[in-house]
């Protein structure tokens, strides 16, 4: 059905790797080259696809996917400035113009990869797509659908605000668990005891509003048990339950 | 294999609910009685169990389960005081000599529990179990091992420090994800979109540590990041996005 999507990736990073081993599972998808600084970077895909470190080497695409570090991308697209095929970066937080290629879109899935995992399924990533023209858009479109259920355009602006919010639910959602795991060993308490509970919370949050879902003391203003808690807590965790707990009240309040 | 527990419940909240529902389903469980103020609030288990509103009519049991309000459990537990089974609370903050019964005990369910969600698993839920002779601690843990395969005896200053702990871990956690939502619902993103997010942060933190498992641009240093993020935040939102960033910062900085 359709032609075959012509692709080249230049990066070795977390996302660029899971982006390739996805590919390589899509017989729609014909992963041409592979660009990286360092080839031993690449050792996994050898045999996989063309293994380049000559940027002057690239190969026109369908879509050449520059998932690179942030810093990096607005340099190294000077480098394609005479490259006459599509260039997508992956970020969140980067405007599509950060790219001088003559033509330019980006491709960003929203989610967070880490090198320990192997599989990721894309399935239900959402991808979010931008480009500066409709051929443009129908090509990222395309190469998406392949991979995920959930494919969005989205502008610039939206997407950093996504970016964002991402921020609150992952990053600090994360440095909520490691106050848990510091105040459980503390305590010498196994961290192992609250996993049913982040799991739970994160579960109801995929079900009902976080605004419905809030519990605790503070939403109780329950001033006996929130003293409780301070008087156990210590250092930056303890500013940390103080502030978060003081935001609580305010938002709450009727 | 060995007797049947006789047990009532006082109760008709949220965890006493889950807690009559989990019991109904064990053969080595007997519930003899329920005790709600208001019997209408018990009309899901009539004809299971037999249900009381006057404290008088309490019979003998090898346990009963006061699963009331954290502020009603004292001045409760003084009727009865001439009770002579066993008693325990179900509340992670109280301490066990909250009851003024003559034998006492704590039986805490770590999960979160909500009138929503009809069906509970407690096979994983971990559940700590306090009293203060042997042959109580032996009736507990044969209730607590029907219900789960995570039994631990723990003392109050412990519980109190693990319920700490969930509040980091739950309902901050829950009030990152309601930033996270006041942001795209501000920018006309669907809240849908950061659902996979949610779901595999709190799988990561189920595997590894939340300290390794610690991403984004505060922990990277990235303040160009940090400032297109503060750029688009207002109000409380950004506040919060501004203390736990400076945390973070300070808490990762070599």
């Amino acid at each position: 059905m359709g032609e075959i999507l012509k692709i080249n990736i230049i990066g070795s990073g977390n996302v660029a790797t899971h982006l390739i081993r996805e590919f390589l599972k899509h017989p729609e998808i014909s992963l041409q080259q592979i660009y990286a600084r360092k080839l031993e970077n690449l050792k996994e895909f050898e045999g996989s696809a063309v293994l380049i470190n000559d940027i002057n080497l690239l190969v026109p695409a369908d879509i050449t996917i520059l998932s690179i570090s942030d810093d990096a991308l607005e340099d190294f697209s000077r480098k394609l400035k005479n490259y006459q095929s599509l260039v997508v970066h992956t970020s969140g937080s980067k405007d599509l113009h950060t790219l001088h290629t003559p033509h330019k879109g980006v491709f960003y899935p929203f989610q967070s990869f880490s090198k320990e995992k192997k599989n990721i399924y894309f399935e239900n990533i959402p991808l979010l797509i931008e480009a500066t023209n409709n051929k443009d858009l129908v090509s990222l479109r395309k190469l998406a659908k392949i991979l995920s259920n959930k494919v969005f355009e989205m502008n610039s602006q939206q997407r950093l605000a996504l970016h964002t919010a991402g921020v609150f639910a992952a990053n600090f959602v994360n440095y909520m668990y490691l106050q848990a795991e510091k105040i459980l060993h503390q305590n010498n308490i196994p961290y192992e005891l609250i996993k049913p509970l982040i799991l739970e919370v994160a579960q109801k949050a995929t079900k009902i509003s976080p605004r419905e879902a809030q519990t605790g003391p503070a939403i109780r203003k329950d001033m006996k048990v929130i003293e409780k808690h301070l008087d156990i807590l210590q250092g930056d965790t303890k500013n940390l339950y103080k502030s978060i707990t003081e935001q609580i009240l305010k938002d709450f309040k009727k």
